[in-house]
């Protein structure tokens, strides 16, 4: 029987003014996954740490995500997945979707005639969405493909790679509290201000114009959130003395990763990076908040076979 | 005395996704403005062209614009301003910009020591807005700077050009009814569904990243408005066909040019631009509506001296 491991890495969603469309793909933190081929028909959920998650495939992320692809193109046996969860569950660095990318991935690799990447989206969404409750790929898709995304649209699937500054570090702090994220979401509500929007909608212009024509300074201007941070910070104890302890030290743009509660920070260089992830830390330990840091470049490759089949 | 002579062209505000933040600058139609030094202090307004604009310089756009100028940069004596609308007031491709933008051209050149191009938007905001009152500015920095604009922000004033497809053609066709852009605002309200203003920044993103990558097709995905034209073009009679003529003429994309009536059209090639008009023309004919039609190229230039001092 045949049997690949795979690494889904964490993302992080809502990039400042590119609330549920702009994602990127960071490196090192991720779930490790080992897919099995087995003659059993079926899927099997084994979870090799400590998790509260589901095993039941068709409540589990990675299974619901595994089933839909094996639905289009079917393997004669089962399948095991064996999943180690390197991303807390409700932190705001894509967890579920790491889970349904690494299922694609996982699976693709056994089949006959494995997808091109892009063409795994729809089925790593469709696990994505069960947890969610909201079909958003600005997780799934850096997480899959690698690097800074643009989700044009969701249907049809349509993402954009963008070009990634050189030396772009990410900073993510995670405090220790649980954030459900269809709470964060429907503090939203269903409405915008105009004048939010187009204040919104000009930054992500200008955003991808820096990222294209490398002008560091745009980017940091262009790094704003007037529709989610405002209301979801208040789920974050301590967000603006975070925030401007990680924009004191330079940091080009600070925010909401996802739906929180992790605060990502976007940093010019490793140095740098790690002068404003002491200084995010610092401030969450004065405000005496348990949490855990993380400095990460951009992963450009996203999920990917760790031990070929 | 001194005298300038200045064409200041028309412009596309509002374009497609882009609504308040993407505009484009007109080739060969504009206004004409002559201005004067005059030993009286002051500045006096003469419409060369029939005209039902105020003379009333504190009521008049290009006034107010010179006026804005001349206060923080005053000269001795005063001037007299000329015009010769060649764009009709409430057409929808930004007369009163043109008339603020030439206004702070011609005075500009007139000064001893003239400010840079960007250094003079400030001076058009303040005209354009008694006219449209609202504070947009994607009129004025295309009018003022050619080419194709991203405006990230009003106050403090930031302009982004952005690259221009190279053969891109724009057809504009102006059908002969009367309509208010303060009336075509209120019609929006104050608030939009954030599943639409994501979309919308999801389009921006987009544009934005097809016209660096030079991407034609994905410009034409990204050329979409499910903000304001949905609800403004029930006040523009034969919206719909007139879209459908232009689009299965292989345009690119279409919409409602500022707030309307006119409706645009982005085409590549002359060729093809001229089908377009054609078609566009012919469908406003078989409507039984009075319509001009125009077919531009994309002024890289913006508003000229055309006459030195």
């Amino acid at each position: 029987m045949q049997a690949v491991e795979v690494f889904a890495p964490a993302s992080v969603a809502n990039l400042s003014c590119g609330f549920d469309v702009l994602g990127l793909c960071l490196e090192g933190v991720g779930d490790r996954m080992r897919f099995t081929q087995t003659e059993e028909k079926g899927i099997r959920i084994v979870h090799t740490s400590p998790s509260d998650l589901p095993t039941d495939p068709t409540k589990n992320v990675a299974g619901v995500a595994a089933q839909a692809l094996l639905k289009d193109y079917p393997l004669s046996g089962g399948i095991c997945i064996e999943i180690d969860k390197g991303i807390l569950p409700g932190s705001g660095i894509g967890s579920s979707a790491a889970s349904a990318v690494g299922a694609v991935v996982g699976v693709n690799a056994l089949l006959e005639k494995p997808l091109a990447k892009e063409d795994l989206l729809p089925y790593a969404l469709a696990g994505e969405a069960i947890a969610s409750q909201a079909k958003h790929a600005d997780n799934i898709a850096p997480a899959l493909l690698g690097g800074m995304i643009l989700v044009r649209s969701v249907e049809p699937m349509d993402v954009l790679k963008l070009p990634c500054p050189k030396e772009l570090f990410v900073v993510v702090l995670h405090p220790q509290i649980e954030l459900k994220t269809a709470e964060a979401r429907a503090l939203l509500g269903e409405n915008v201000l105009l004048k939010n929007a187009i204040q919104q909608w000009a930054n992500v212009g200008a955003l991808v114009h820096a990222l294209h024509t490398q002008d560091d300074e745009l980017l940091a201007q262009s790094l704003q959130d007037v529709v989610a941070e405002p209301v979801r910070k208040k789920l974050i104890p301590g967000y603006d003395p975070i925030k401007a302890s990680a924009m004191d030290n330079g940091a080009l743009g600070c925010g909401i990763s996802g739906a929180g509660p992790s605060i990502f920070a976007l940093v010019k260089g490793k140095e740098k990076g790690e002068q404003v992830a002491k200084a995010m830390a610092n401030n969450c330990t004065q405000l005496g908040i348990n949490h855990k840091v993380y400095l990460s470049a951009i992963n450009a490759r996203g999920a990917e076979i760790i031990n070929p089949k």
